[in-house]
């Protein structure tokens, strides 16, 4: 595709062209980063990249380069270089919709695979996929266009939406409710029973989790993630919310929409998880924890209290980030604090 | 369901029933939270439950309440709402025994399925269930009445015992041993080989996992729970010990009878955990550490060194609870700590 | 097996006698700990192990013992004992030669199960085993002796080298590469696509993923673990790397040669970690740090921040170890310290 092509196409997204030079026009066959881009490879600098990121844009092989409009530095740097390039609000969407027409994606169209086994009364939409060995329950209904990949195992009277993609091994269970445009990665298991027993003087009484499990709209689960069903009531992902791989989600969690969690996040069961939340690495909340809308977790935090709307914490237990960086710097001053004591007692105490 | 029945039923189990009120003898269909429950609903409240939650009982649209009997507050409620109560003991374990009631699990029982693949020599009981495209191992054992799901594979050599339930695409490493009524649940792995790997010259050498697997009675292990075998001996989970999703336990790691293991547990190889041990969400335990009886850590400790019988530890490096609850309030105060220090020291010092 | 031609077949190794005494001669059935050794019985002592182990060699009922030679305490006590024993520079390289002889690996050797479903211009090599219920993409190739195990899920356009292991219901995404002799454990996903979101006023936009995943010669993979293509570019684990369970490591990652990562690893997205980079349990890596030659990170750890090479770290955000353990020591002293400010600003005030 050349060059002015992809101005074109750009132009149709939402990316938010402000300026561009067609000057080479050349075949662009390619996307990559600026540091690996060699010729014909198209490339992108987010917004508020770090000095020697943009100082990349002077030497890399790219044919043309997607840039943030709003850094008068770059703008210095586009007048110099040779090669053709195209000014954005929004360098970073515009490189995803890049890369969405250079690579399209190839749908497994097959219909369903002989090897595949059905169960009774199954509800199959049209153009619906299900790959080889996968599994359907009893009673269950597969939406228009959704994809099932080899080895899916679906248990019985799951209700699964339009054009979701399940990936291969993973495990959808009883009463499970997904929405549309899902995306469930490998080996994940969404609507397991829920961690529930209950001490009695002859050892561990389980609690059954007879409630279910809904996924709403455009939610994504990432591979090896796992999200429990309830006791009674339900377990619900928010719509546009997106979990990394190996998350865990406990019975009854909640989570608003457009939320963010990165890998290795647990949310322990019933907690309350606010719209536009996003948990970074290995941030864990307790039980019935309620997380207010749009607050921020930086990694390895441990929320064991309610966090109002807005906020930015981190550490364990979880306090303001500000607050934290200030503790963290000085933690490691304790031995230093210390000795100080020390002295300062002595030299009183004389 | 009537009332009047459920009454009955509950005196046949655990609860201990104390006193109870047939008013409106409602008809019982479903279960459901104090907040969420409507007409004919039953609901309950647990001992010692938060103020907030004891004052739903007087708005909640239950039908009829399990409630504790321990608690003035709460039995000077019930003499002032018109609906139907009974006052236990252990009204969780009611709930528990209520829930089975209403809800009887539908056990799947299909006999062994045409896809599944049976190897040579196996020995299956009575009542066994086998789903689709499970696969079994050559000269393994399956005991009356366990049911696998679809997907699972069972390695060579397996014994496994009765009335176990195997949930879909989890995997059984050779050599395993299972005992009666366990459950494992969807992609977690069991028995596979021990993370062991000895310096050389020439890189990594591998020593080879020859040890055995072998998990007791009434075992649970979560979804995407992962158990190692050791090189030599044994790897031993007690029974009655219940384990979340997403749990790690290295090669040779023993523990008691009647722990409870929160999700994202990792316990490193050799560690010894006693009996009825409790650790909560991302516990890390150091290898070949000893976990004394009744040993209570918190979310996220990191237990380095060994810990006595009946101690309850958080923190990292794990301190007592009581301790770590007073440092990591003191934590927040290092700014303003060290700012009193250099402070004292500039008037010290003048 | 005879002692005698123990000490033989140990002489053809990489463990370095150093002197040895026949004298019982006895015939050596089994492997195991020195604490559980019974008659027939051999086993070892790892160089540098504590005094308590160093004493249970007087107790062992082991028929003949593997030892470090380099222990004056130790060769003093087998002056005394009646038992056989080798004194060796690498007893445990030793041990692990001797388990790979008294415990031959079975490998299964089935050719192609009936049930595998194998896509359309597959290459399949000598000698592959492909088990039950597996399912091999199109346009794949594996390479000679490699044993695919029963419902493992192999995507298109994948290139399996020689001699690889691929355990039961792991998933292997397509255009992914492997070398040679890899091990991957049982329900491990690799080659997902990364976990790239872009906010826009309309919710996240999905990051096309269309790099590829990368690994070297003699990688193992835990179970469980996850790891993830980059949008461009590759992700690549490093030769002779190995992984244990439940690791995640993000899009675009590059580890060097030789690291170990013990279970519950996070490593985000872009990060790049050197050659013989140990990484204990739990430890997080945030995204795009760079990881010098040869760090120790031990468990907990969370680096944020580039580490120089050869460095010890601990503690979140890290720091050197020994600085580390100092300051958590004095962490626990956290309410005395705050105590001695307040007496001291007292004193002072006055």
């Amino acid at each position: 595709m050349q060059f002015n092509e992809i101005v074109e196409k750009l132009k149709q997204g939402q990316s938010s062209i402000v300026d561009f030079r067609i000057k080479n026009n050349p075949i662009i066959l390619a996307a990559a980063s600026l540091e690996k881009a060699k010729e014909n490879d198209i490339s992108f600098l987010d917004n508020n990249s770090q000095l020697n990121l943009r100082n990349l844009i002077k030497t890399s092989k790219a044919s043309a380069l997607l840039l943030p409009a709003d850094d008068d530095y770059i703008i210095e740097i586009v007048k110099q270089i040779s090669i053709d390039w195209i000014l954005l609000k929004e360098p970073k969407i515009a490189f995803a919709e890049i890369l969405e027409i250079l690579y399209p994606s190839e749908i497994e169209r097959e219909g369903i695979h002989g090897s595949a086994v059905i169960g009774e009364n199954v509800k199959i939409g049209r153009g619906v996929s299900i790959g080889a060995n996968a599994c359907v329950g009893d009673n269950t209904e597969i939406g228009a266009g959704t994809i099932v990949h080899a080895g899916v195992v679906i248990y019985r009277k799951v209700s699964i939406g339009a054009k979701n993609i399940i990936h291969a091994n993973s495990v959808i269970h009883s009463g499970s409710k997904l929405g549309d445009e899902c995306v469930i990665n490998a080996n994940a298991v969404i609507g397991g029973e829920g961690f529930g027993f209950v001490p009695t003087s002859n050892g561990w009484k389980k609690m059954p989790q007879v409630g279910i499990f809904i996924l709403k709209n455009k939610v994504e689960i990432g591979s090896g993630s796992t999200i429990d069903r309830p006791s009674v009531g339900e377990t619900i992902i928010g719509e546009d919310t997106k979990i990394d791989n190996q998350v865990q989600i406990g019975h009854g969690v909640t989570t608003g929409k457009g939320c963010a969690m990165a890998a290795q996040v647990g949310i322990a069961g019933g907690a309350q998880i606010g719209n536009g939340v996003i948990l970074a690495g290995q941030v864990g909340v307790s039980n019935k924890i309620k997380v207010g809308d749009r607050v921020i977790a930086s990694s390895k935090t441990g929320i064991v209290s309610n966090i109002e709307a807005g906020k930015v914490v981190s550490g364990f237990p979880a306090i303001p980030n500000k607050l934290w960086l200030r503790c963290s710097a000085n933690f490691k001053k304790l031995p230093e604090i210390s000795k100080a004591i020390r002295q300062l007692d002595r030299r009183n105490s004389r």
